[in-house]
């Protein structure tokens, strides 16, 4: 017998690892003889890198890169195999490498991340994913397009690496130098946001005031990248700054699709890719996944979404262990999970099922164990 | 596939009846072809004789006797087969029965419930239980030994009924007009509390109060008691008066005790055996209980002890389906309770769990029967 653990955090509580020990155990205690094992999801923001390395396995590579403000940063890339690289862009420009500070959106760059893929595809990788998460910059990827040989021009006929609050100077950007490797390069974003470039859903509006843009800040930057968004176009002669997630990563999404073709594809789908979760569970009886709140969002493209449905096309039976039910909840059922558990076993306001959330999982990790076995021998019983 | 299911009421919110109800129509959805059976757990008290009646059938005869305060009641008991009955003492000498109000306590008598078992003795009936819950009394079950014909005088030679506040009256016990019925008769007394019938503990001081005795009745309802106390233990031999359940029911324990040679039985063991639990569940292959709350306290002679005991001899999984876990829940797993499953689904308080009791409860019957089907296909898979 082989169980699948392949929980997403409880954000602010336990972590898909914190998880998957108690589950391991858990499961240990009640199903002896049963095979574990524990594939630990991540959002797409910091730490996801790691997640799919310890069950992906792979090489990491260490490169100093340009940080988010300048300063250099040690970042690290994970190679997958002979072909493919896993690229964390929180690593070399992300929110969490600087403090925070008013104003820093109009001077934060992408280069660093630039930088990474560059280093991938000169050594000679060409299947490139990108998780976009947690990004510092409002620089519409500029910074990354001149690590990779993009040129940018002002009025005044200067070079030089927009950022934020400068991508209104462009005046004329130049294709011709870009790294010869970009050509046979396939780019995947994983990406859960489906915000546009532009607007007041788009990336300056949305995602600015977290990075530290003012009011004020947030016109200027808006403006700069109205004027960088018709630029791109003109150059790529597709109307980019529509599609859904154009505006992630303060418009890194939006360079990825002129300049590298990119796929844009949801944080889960990737993950799941990534770690080979089909092979994976080709022999499992049982998946149990998980996050902190189940509720009507929880669907469309979402951790549970991806799970259920892959669990679905395999007949392998998917349970959900979460932490609350929200309104629409069972429409996850609609999309491969079987059941949900709730670790709730009493009233209790939220503040106290916080505090008491690692012995809640736990009872309630066991308690499901618990019913599948009575399941398992309703059915010995039926069949002998 | 047959399921049984056996609920305990959830006090305040859902009758062992909705419980069932809405269990039916869930496993109905998930299980289509499954059959299943309801056994309603009544706790001792009014309305328990009506539970048995609707699972283990029987006809209920009518009579009109005397209520807790003299005037005419009319109440039922209950007759099983050809030998045994079931009779509630809250049926003739219930509190219910009457308004609640200041010096009852003192005044009310179990004359009609000793009635009830006159008229069942009198058909030819010998195998009486008596469920004792819920009665307005605190005589000692002298009016119940009154109406079965045992005598009881003053100092003046006269002839009377006591009742609480008349107990220390009692000079002589007379029991040569017993009835005779009552020499082959066996007595199993229905018996939640483990009381005794005098002291701090006994039947006065703790539930006295709720049947109306202010703090100068209770001082003079104990008094009497024991004096009643020192007259049947001379009469009778035994000291039945610090017998666990002796106090139950205004002392109506310690009356059946002496004069009945009664056997003390846990509620729900009764419940079992009145309606042929261990018969009904021979051929299921799941029993779903449950109660409102459990904790440590859930163990030792109720409700789950004795439905997990039953169902684990039998070797059928036992699940449970609670309102909330106390402290100490996990005791319940060594009486033969395989896992419990909690309504809570998100943080609430007490307040607004009970005002959604009944949707809770119907989508954690729901999601409680989906991971049972999954357990069902781990297993399936495992045997192809």
């Amino acid at each position: 017998m082989k169980f699948v653990f392949a929980p997403d955090s409880f954000k602010g509580t336990l972590s898909s690892e914190q998880q998957i020990g108690i589950l391991k155990q858990k499961a240990q205690e009640i199903f002896p003889e049963a095979e574990t094992v524990g594939v630990p999801i991540a959002d797409g923001g910091e730490g996801t890198m790691r997640a799919i390395w310890n069950t992906a396995g792979g090489k990491l590579k260490k490169c100093r890169v340009t940080g988010p403000l300048g300063a250099a940063v040690e970042a690290e890339y994970l190679i997958l195999d002979e072909d493919r690289v896993f690229i964390e862009m929180a690593q070399a420009s992300g929110i969490t490498l600087i403090p925070y500070k008013s104003g820093n959106a109009g001077k934060t760059t992408s280069y660093g991340t630039g930088e990474l893929i560059r280093n991938a595809l000169e050594a000679g990788y060409r299947k490139i994913t990108v998780s976009i998460g947690g990004s510092a910059t409002n620089d519409g990827g500029a910074g990354m397009l001149a690590a990779l040989g993009v040129e940018f021009y002002s009025k005044d006929g200067e070079r030089f690496i927009p950022v934020g609050e400068t991508l209104g100077n462009i005046e004329k950007i130049d294709c011709s130098g870009i790294l010869s490797e970009m050509r046979n390069a396939s780019f995947c974003v994983m990406c859960d946001v489906t915000n546009p470039l532009l607007g007041i859903q788009g990336a300056t509006y949305v995602f600015g005031p977290q990075k530290g843009a003012s009011d004020r800040d947030l016109e200027i930057l808006e403006r700069g990248m109205v004027h960088y968004a018709e630029k791109i176009e003109v150059l790529c002669g597709r109307k980019v700054s529509e599609i859904p997630g154009a505006g992630a990563a303060g418009g890194m999404g939006a360079a990825l699709l002129a300049f590298c073709n990119a796929r844009l594809q949801s944080g889960i789908q990737t993950v799941l890719e990534m770690v080979d979760f089909e092979t994976m569970i080709g022999d499992a009886d049982l998946i149990i996944t998980g996050e902190g709140r189940i509720d009507g969002q929880s669907v469309c493209g979402k951790v549970l979404d991806g799970i259920g449905t892959c669990g679905k096309k395999k007949g392998i039976p998917v349970l959900a262990l979460a932490g609350a039910m929200g309104e629409g909840a069972k429409a996850v059922y609609d999309c491969g999970i079987d059941s949900i558990m709730t670790t709730q076993n009493s009233p209790m306001c939220l503040e106290e099922a916080l505090k008491q959330a690692e012995m809640l999982y736990a009872d309630a990790a066991e308690r499901l164990f618990r019913i599948l076995r009575a399941g398992i021998t309703i059915n010995k019983k039926n069949i002998q």
